[in-house]
C-alpha cells in the first residue's frame, strides 16, 4: 500500500502516517520524490484497512499495491484449477464447456426432452432453474424442490451434468443434494452468508458477475468459497449495467482474459443474461469462445415463445446446433476443444 | 405494453402477435401508423412477461407502458407514507429525519458514548452495524448479537430510535427483535428470501438501493415487502457505481425526486457510503436535503481514524453538529424541519 | 411517438396533447387502455421535438417509436454497404477487412518498415496517427502534415490503403488530400461540423463511437455524414467507460450485431484502444471477428517500448502475425473471408 | 509513479524497468516488499508516458502518482481564481452566480422579453444558444450570427453578461466578439483545436464537463485553455451518462467539493441539462448550491411548450422566481450570497 502525501505536507503529517502504520503493525518507508513525499506500508497480508489512514492530515490519496484477494490468486497457485464434474467432464483447463438448458425448469415432459435434445448436439451440462430471482414479486418463481427432483430425472436419463440456482442457504443445502453444481447468481453476488455455505457444502460452485461488480469484487466474492475449504469455483461473465437500451446489459468479455491473467479459476461466459435477445445470443457465445472462455452457458427452450420465463433470449434447438458448429471450430482455432459429446465417449 | 412491428412486417406477423396476447389472456389491438403498425396490449396487470412477445418474428421493440410496480406506486396510494418511530419521531411526511452512528458497533463505551453525543445535537435514529456485509472475507465482520445488545442498551440510555443491517433470514429475526428498523443493504437490494422474512417481521425496514439498480428495481424490491403486509419501507440513495476514481461512488441525489413522483414511500440519502470521503459527505447531506430527502443517514465516530471500518467515511463529532446547524436552515427554505431534538421534546 | 398519460390524466389533459400533436403537425391518435390512455403520434418523420409534448399536464411518459435516424437505417436500405478502397479491398459485405499500424507516424523508417511487413502478414489497409488528439496539452501531438506525407509515401510503397484522424475541418481537408480514409475519433463523434466536413469530402469516413455514445447517437451522427450525400460510412466501436479499472475501457462487443441489425452501414472493432493492454487485445480481436464485425483495426509497433504513444496497447509483429492466423479460421467458422492479402492478389 | 512488480518477477526484469526509467530521463528507486518489489519514478514533470513502461515484462500495475494536470490545480495556485465579468459580477470566491436564459435564442422579442424577467428576478448572466449542437441533423440549429446579434442586443438593454456556445473555431471567434463567456459544450470537451482556440480568445470560458469525462479529464481539457494563457475557466458539471432512463443523465454533484479541492476554478452546475426534466431541476439546483457550487445555470423560457428545443427541461419564469428565493437562503446557510441583482445594485 502506497500513501501518497500532498504536495505540501508538514514533515509532523508524514510522521503521524508512519506512526499509524506502526501502530497498525506494519512497517512504514517513506519514499521523498521531486514534488511530494510518498510512504509506503510493507508487510501488507491483505487485512490492512487503508480508511483508517485515508482520513489523516495531509494525506492525498491510499493507493493498493497489494492485491486484495489471496487464494483466488494465480500469485497463489499457478496451474489452472480444473473442476471435475461426476459426468468425467471437466470445467477449466484445455475443454471447453457448453452448458445449456432452458431459464426454467417446467415439467417433466419438458425438462427430458429438451436434456435428450441438448445431450445429442453436444453440451454436457444441463442448466434450469428450480428457484428463480424474479425483479418482480408477482412473476413465476419457479417449482422449487420438483423441479430440483426434474433435473436429477434428466441427469440419470442423459448423463449431463446438472448446474442450478441457489437463492439462501436453505436453498442451497437442497441443490447441492440434487445438483453437480451450485450456482450463485448475479444479485447474491455478495450475499455473503450464501458464499460461505456454499463454501461449505463440497460441490463445485457456478458464481455469477454481479451487475456492477468489478473483477477484484468478483475474486473476493469466490475468496469467500475459497475461505471455506472450496477450491471448485467457476467464475462466470453474465453481462454488466450499460446504459444503451438496444440490449440488456454490456457482455464485458474483455473480463474473461483479465480473470485468467489474475486467477486460477475457469471463467465462463452467459450471452443469454449478457444480452436478453436471441439474435445477439450466438455472436456472443462464438466470442466468448474466441475469447478464450473456458465455457459458454446457454439459455435453450424447445418452444422459446412459450417459455414460462426468459423467453426472448432462449435459443431455438436448430440455432443451439448451429452455434455448437461454430464454436467447435474456433475452439481449435486456439488450440482447445470443445468437451467430447457423452454420446460419443459412451456415457449412457 | 406496446409491441412495435417491423416497418415491412407482414400481416400475418401482426395477427400471431395479436394471437398471441389473446392466448395470454390480454386484449389486443392493432394500431397502423404512417411508417409501421403497432399493437397495444390491453388489460396488463403488470405480470405479463414481454418475453414471449419479443421473440416473435416482425416484432422490433416491445415498450413497457403500465408500471411494473402496485401497491409502492403513487397512483396506487397519492398520500406520502410516514412511517412512525417508538420514539415519537417520524420518516417521511414534513419532518427531514436524521439518523447517525458509527459504521460498526465496535463496543459499549463507544456505542453509548457517541449515541449520547448525537441525541445532543440532534439526530433522532442511531445507526451501528453488528452484522457487516464485507467486499473480503478477511475483514472485520462486526460484533453480531453481541452489536444488537449494545445497540438496544444505547437506545434505553437516549431514546434514540435504532436501525441496523440483517444479512438474511436469521440475522433478519434477530434484529427486528433489538432494532426499530431493519436495514436491508445495497448489496441484497435483490435477496428476495430477505425481502419476504423483512415483510414479516412487523418492523419498519430501510432499503438502500443497489449499486447499480435502477429506479424501477428499487420499487420493485420494496414491492416485495409490501406484498408480504408490510407497508412501512424506508427507501434510501446510497451512490451508484460510477467510472471516477476520486469517490466510492455516485450519489444519484435526482432519485430523490423521481422517487417522490413515483411512489408515496418515503426515501432519505445516505452520503457517507455514497461519497465514501470524509471532506464530501457534509457538503452532499446538504445537498440531499436540498433536493427534499426525507432524511439523511450519515456516519459519525468520536476517533475516525482508529474506527474499525469505514473510518476514512465517518464524521467527527464537531462536523456534525456544523452539518446539523446547515442543514436546519436548508430544510427550512423549502418548507420542512428536521425531527425535534429528543432532548427538547423532553425524551429521556 | 407514444404519448402515455397519467392513470389519473383528466379528458382536458387528454385533448390539449391531441391539439399540440396537430398544431405540430402530425395526426394524433387516442388509444384508451384499462389503467390509463396512450396517445400516438402519426406521420413522424424524425423532425418530432417531443421536449414539447413531454412538459404537458398529465403526460407520464413519451416513448419515442420511429428511429431518430433515416438514411443510415436498414429501413432505408436493405443491402449492406460495402466500401471499396483504391487498392482493391472492401469493407463491408463478406470480407473482414484488417486495418493495423502504430498509433502515431514518428518517422520515415518506421512507418515504412511497419507498413512493409503488415502488408506481408496480410493487413489491407495502415493506420498511423498524424494529429493526435491527446488528453495533455503537454504529450505528443503527432508529426502533422509531414505525417500525412509520409503515411502516403508508405501507400504508394506498399499498396496499403490509408486511415488517419482528422480533428477539425481543417486538418480534414488535409487529410482526405492524403488518406484513403477519413478518421474520426471517438472525442469528435458528435463534433457536428467535423461531420459535415467529413460528408463533403468525397472520401470514405471511419467514424469511432464516442466513450459513452448510446448506439442511437453513433447512428445519429453517421446520418450527419450520409445527409451531406456521403455514404460511405464505417462505424467503429472502440469501448465504453466502464467502472473496473483493469482495463481502459468496456469494449461493447455486443454492439457489432445491434448496428448491424438496425443499419446497412459495415461495422469494425477496436480492440487496442477498446482494451488498453496489450495482451488482451489478441483475444478481444479474435472475439470480434467471431462477434461478426466486419473488420478490426489493430495497433502494431516494431518496438512498443519505445512507441511516442500508446505503446502498452500496440502488439508485436509477431503477435500480430499469429493472430492474423487465428482470425483466419474463426472468419471462416462463420462464412467470411480476411481481404485477400495483397501480396498473393499481386498488388505491390 | 510508481512501478509494481509481480510478486515473481526476476532480478533482470525489475532491472529493466530502472534502466528504461533512467533513459526516459527520470531517476528510478527500487523499493523491495514483503510480497513484491515497486519502482517509483521520481521526478515525474507529467510528462511520462507510462505506457513504454506498462508494457516491459513483470511489471504488474503503473500507478500514476503525480497529478497529471499543473496549471489548473490549487497546488500550482492556492486561491480561488474569481472570474470577473463586465457587468460587474464574478463567478468564483464567495458570490454564487445565477446564469439563466432559453435553451435558444428564436427571435428578438423572445430574448429581450425573458432577459427583462431574468434581470428583475436576479439573474446576472443571461443564456441562449445561437449555435446549437444537436443530436440529430434534421432539428433545429440555432439562428447562428443572428443570435449572437440578438444576445448582444438583450445585454444592451438589460446589462445581463451573454454567455453562448461555440462549436468550432469559427463560431468561436465569432462567440468572443458578441459575447462575454464562450461556452464549449459536453460534446466539444476533448475538441483540443477548439479549446486551444478558446484559450486565444480574451474572453472567460464555461467549459461543461463530458458526458463521461473524468474529473481529471475535465482539468486537462481546462489545463489546454489555461495553457494558452487564458486563467478564466469556468468547469461546469452538467451530468454524466447513467444507466436509469427516469431522467437523461446522472447530475453528479460530488463532482463539485471533488473539483473545489483539486483545482482553484470556479465550477458551476446544469440542472437542466443535468435532469433534462422540468420538475427535477429546481431540486437539483438548490442541491447543487448546497453542495457548494460557484453558481447554477438554468434554461427558463417564456412558455416551454412552444420552445424551439428543450422545452421539456426549461423552467416557467414562476418556478424560476420561487427557486431563487429558496437558493438565497440556501447559499446564506452556508455563508455565501448569490451575486446582487443587476437591479438592485443600479445597473440599467
Amino acid at each position: 500500500m502506497l500513501i501518497v502525501m500532498k504536495h505540501n505536507a508538514a514533515p509532523e503529517q508524514i510522521e503521524v502516517v508512519v506512526r499509524t502504520i506502526r501502530e497498525m503493525g506494519y512497517d512504514a518507508r517513506p519514499i521523498p520524490g521531486g514534488q511530494r513525499t510518498a510512504v509506503g506500508l510493507i508487510g501488507n497480508d491483505g487485512r490492512v484497512d487503508s480508511a483508517r489512514i485515508e482520513g489523516l492530515e495531509g494525506v492525498l490519496e491510499v493507493i493498493p499495491v497489494t492485491q486484495p484477494y489471496k487464494q483466488v490468486s494465480r500469485e497463489w497457485r499457478e496451474d489452472d484449477t480444473i473442476v471435475r464434474l461426476p459426468n468425467g467432464t471437466t470445467v477449466g483447463g484445455s475443454e471447453v464447456a457448453v452448458m445449456a438448458g432452458p431459464c426454467a425448469v417446467e415439467g417433466e415432459s419438458q425438462i427430458l426432452d429438451i436434456a435428450h435434445q441438448l445431450r445429442e448436439m453436444g453440451a454436457t451440462v444441463l442448466r434450469g432453474g428450480a428457484f428463480k430471482p424474479r425483479t418482480s414479486p408477482y412473476s413465476f418463481q419457479g417449482l422449487g424442490l420438483e423441479g430440483l427432483e426434474l433435473l436429477a430425472r434428466a441427469r440419470e436419463a442423459t448423463g449431463l451434468a446438472v448446474v442450478t440456482e441457489a437463492l439462501d442457504a436453505d436453498t442451497a443445502t437442497a441443490v447441492a443434494e440434487y445438483a453437480d453444481i451450485v450456482q450463485i447468481g448475479a444479485r447474491n453476488m455478495q450475499n455473503y452468508p450464501l458464499l460461505r455455505r456454499a463454501g461449505q457444502l463440497g460441490k463445485p460452485v457456478l458464481l455469477k458477475r454481479g451487475m456492477s461488480a468489478t473483477i477484484d469484487e468478483l475474486l473476493l466474492a469466490a475468496e469467500y468459497v475459497l475461505a471455506e475449504g472450496n477450491d471448485d469455483v467457476i467464475l462466470c461473465e453474465r453481462g454488466v449495467r450499460g446504459f444503451d437500451t438496444h440490449t440488456r446489459n454490456i457482455l464485458d468479455l474483455t473480463a474473461i482474459p483479465v480473470v485468467q491473467a489474475l486467477s486460477h479459476l475457469p471463467i465462463i461466459a452467459d450471452p443469454s443474461h449478457g444480452t436478453g435477445v436471441r439474435s445477439k445470443v450466438t455472436p456472443m457465445a462464438r466470442a466468448a469462445v474466441a475469447a478464450g472462455a473456458d465455457g459458454i452457458i446457454v439459455e435453450v427452450h424447445q418452444d422459446p415463445p412459450r417459455a414460462a420465463s426468459d423467453g426472448a433470449q432462449s435459443l431455438y434447438p436448430a440455432q443451439f446446433a448451429e452455434l455448437m458448429a461454430q464454436i467447435r471450430t474456433i475452439a481449435r482455432s486456439i488450440g482447445r476443444e470443445l468437451s467430447a459429446p457423452l454420446s460419443e465417449v459412451g456415457i449412457r
